[in-house]
């Protein structure tokens, strides 16, 4: 039984990795691309993962949108930030940090909201994302990009700045994109259960060098460590096959550390 | 309210990154290691996150074992089979198949089960995991090994090669970790809803070739990748913070692809 | 004593990494850019290494380009191939085939000339570059380019498709790029001194593998080894320190190995 | 026309990637190894690049040492430091510094004395290499390294502290190997020709900071540049062609700049 199309579904329209739309249909309305146009009313009823043809006879998928297609889709849209978490970040974040069903995750700033997405669909029905944003455009454009992509009853938004502390406590992780992340390390600390999860992913290295330091003062925190993940892509053809020439050689660190319940004496 | 050490719970006992056990923990028994001996019984009762002291005076930290910590004790103990799917390779399978919460995943082989945790862990109660496994002994390890760390109510073990067919329909992503992954991509195509995902690990880039050109047939298929993903640690010390001398230079390609509901034509 | 510039001289002008250019100074010529002009006669006479203003008063560096400069607009001009032999890897040619001052190298494809350039400046006067090319506009177009930048002694070269034969004999090395390396795996042996270096610079895996099973015929060939580099640059800024965003991922693979006297039996 | 082996002369004796040996040859002597003795004297008067039986019937490759092969075994000896320049970081130094058959270089500290023997074959008879080590031990033992391994006439040790100053004037390139590069600058910038190059090589980034520091102090350095190289080996094999498992992450980063006659006003 394959999910159907509807009136106000959000479809990913695919031509290739470069030229492709996330897209609401709506009846009697038209996508137009440079490459031809298609009519939503052809898309209604039909199923996800169909090849529908343009007008001028160019032939596209339509995609129930991926987690990686919104969080790009996110990325491109906000003009706030040049830098989102990276599904190749996200999925690191998710693993290191033990994030999974049932996981309740605090998360500073929302920015986009791309990354409270991935939270969001990780930690489902059964767990809560609690989320913190200091400016408020920020944050309600990122409550209407999250209402567009995914039912929020999981996602508590929070228009505040973190640095003035955590309202949760005994929360499973603790997720930081933030400029100063050095800062809510205590109040990361206050908000966790023993033996769980800070994650703060930062840019440059000398953020991460005041992390490291601010995780370090009073031996409170166990388990450190400071990765950074390269994505590669491989053009598979026949006979030519060979890693794509360009790729994103750096997005981000990400720092993980563990609360100790007593610490180092 | 932190979780408490109970007489069989799991325990990660830390003493550095290259130093450190699961162990369970046995009422009256103790750890022993050449940095001194732990009584169990000065953990039970106790919470996760505790630093305690060996009876020679080291320190190490008591943790509840992560996603990391399991997925990599599974793979040191299997001898069956030397690539085991790496935390950081697990991370991006989970967000490029947009695997999450209540998602049902086949996966094949299970072997370690190291991969079959995660998953387990990432579609939580209202989700499922079926695993197959063609060898029984490595079946009947991996059950055990599941269930000492995991409720496993959520995932249906196989003891069948994948090779003779899926038995499930309409699930949301088929994950292959086999020497010959191209033969089960008309099994995957069929078990799949239309849309969604097809995701595969390679340790070589022969394996890969011959998946794509599995794939690529009667246009099945769309949205073709594949990724390989770098890991690298970052010492982080002050006044000498550089890169970590080794790495895992490379563990796996990881191939991804959709179902089409009716292909090119 | 430093250089000075002269009528002739090529300059590199340099506002920064990515705004730089080499030119000709011709007497009474103007250099034109969005950023203003310069005359070249205020270059003339004048060393090397000086900051000069344009005319809208925006500060330039003007150099003596250097083999990366030479060789990176080298790959720029060429029209023909994609695919030119970057800095890094003619680094790793030199030092992993032992070319030096007095080295005696036969290189095939010409191309655009910028590895015949760094092979002549690393042989030297001592030394000499055989270099076949089979294309007579490629050739021609090289010939012109090379006397541009280099004292053209040390170099030979053959208007001539090296599948036809290698004319010299007892050379230190044969470095390759080409579409087909593997069809000049015999002619390079018998040009090669015993011990010495077969390096094949391919930009897909497919071609690496057909390298190396035409080099493992035989047993012919011994310390069989293929290379990949990447150069990753950093971004140095107070409190701001990181890799840069973009980097090339994949320009090509390098396959080295020593001709055997009498191969294995 | 092949060289062939003498009594006195270097061989490398090679059986896989991880076990080869460099040996002096010696009349009547013998090679050990658990694979098997060699007579020297079965290779006297012979060509580089047989391969030869051990009496226990194992195949080795006999081959000249190549620069490679020195550089690496040279790093091995030294207990003095942990890091030797690898060939990889010396083909880029020689590129981006422009140096080849001619130029005439600056080194500190001379350490191991493996970069040292690669900068004296790629400037060759015609160029020099001027080399300061502060430590006499380290000195001596890389003054009897090197006269092993190259006629070295074209390199001039001094077993001086590069802090107290650089005797030479005019030169084409500085290259740094050494714990406090920023301390050399001034010095560097003073034994410069205008246009020509600073290369400095440090394992950690803070090294790498405090060097822009410096070199951003006055306007008086141009083009400054920060690469890191990683090398990959590829294993490639019938039916089985993937990257190495392991790889060096990382040795060390390379800052490069080039001296401005009259700097930034």
């Amino acid at each position: 039984m394959s999910d159907l199309i509807k009136n106000g579904s959000y479809v990913l329209i695919f031509l290739d990795g470069k030229r492709n739309w996330i897209r609401e249909v709506k009846e009697d309305g038209t996508f137009h691309s440079n490459k031809g146009q298609i009519q939503y009313n052809d898309l209604i009823g039909t199923s996800y993962g169909r090849v529908v043809k343009s007008h001028s006879g160019i032939q596209f998928q339509i995609h129930k949108p991926s987690l990686t297609d919104i969080q790009t889709s996110m990325g491109k849209k906000t003009r706030i930030s040049t830098n989102i978490v990276y599904p190749k970040d996200a999925g690191i974040i998710l693993i290191e940090s033990s994030i999974g069903a049932g996981s309740e995750v605090v998360e500073a700033g929302t920015g986009s909201g791309a990354l409270t997405f991935v939270l969001a669909n990780a930690v489902g029905s059964t767990g809560k994302v609690y989320t913190y944003e200091a400016r408020e455009d920020i944050y309600q454009t990122a409550k209407m990009t999250l209402e567009k992509y995914t039912p929020t009853k999981n996602i508590i938004m929070h228009n505040k700045d973190i640095l003035e502390g955590v309202e949760e406590k005994d929360v499973d992780a603790v997720v930081l994109d933030l400029a100063t992340p050095w800062e809510v390390v205590e109040h990361a600390f206050n908000a966790l259960k023993p033996s769980h999860y800070f994650a703060s992913y930062s840019p440059t290295i000398n953020q991460v060098m005041k992390t490291h330091e601010a995780l370090s003062i009073d031996g409170q925190w166990g388990m450190l460590k400071t990765l950074e993940v390269l994505q590669r892509e491989i053009r598979v053809k026949p006979n030519a096959t060979r890693p794509k020439t360009w790729m994103v050689a750096h997005t981000g660190y990400m720092t993980f550390a563990r609360k100790l319940y007593d610490g180092y004496s």
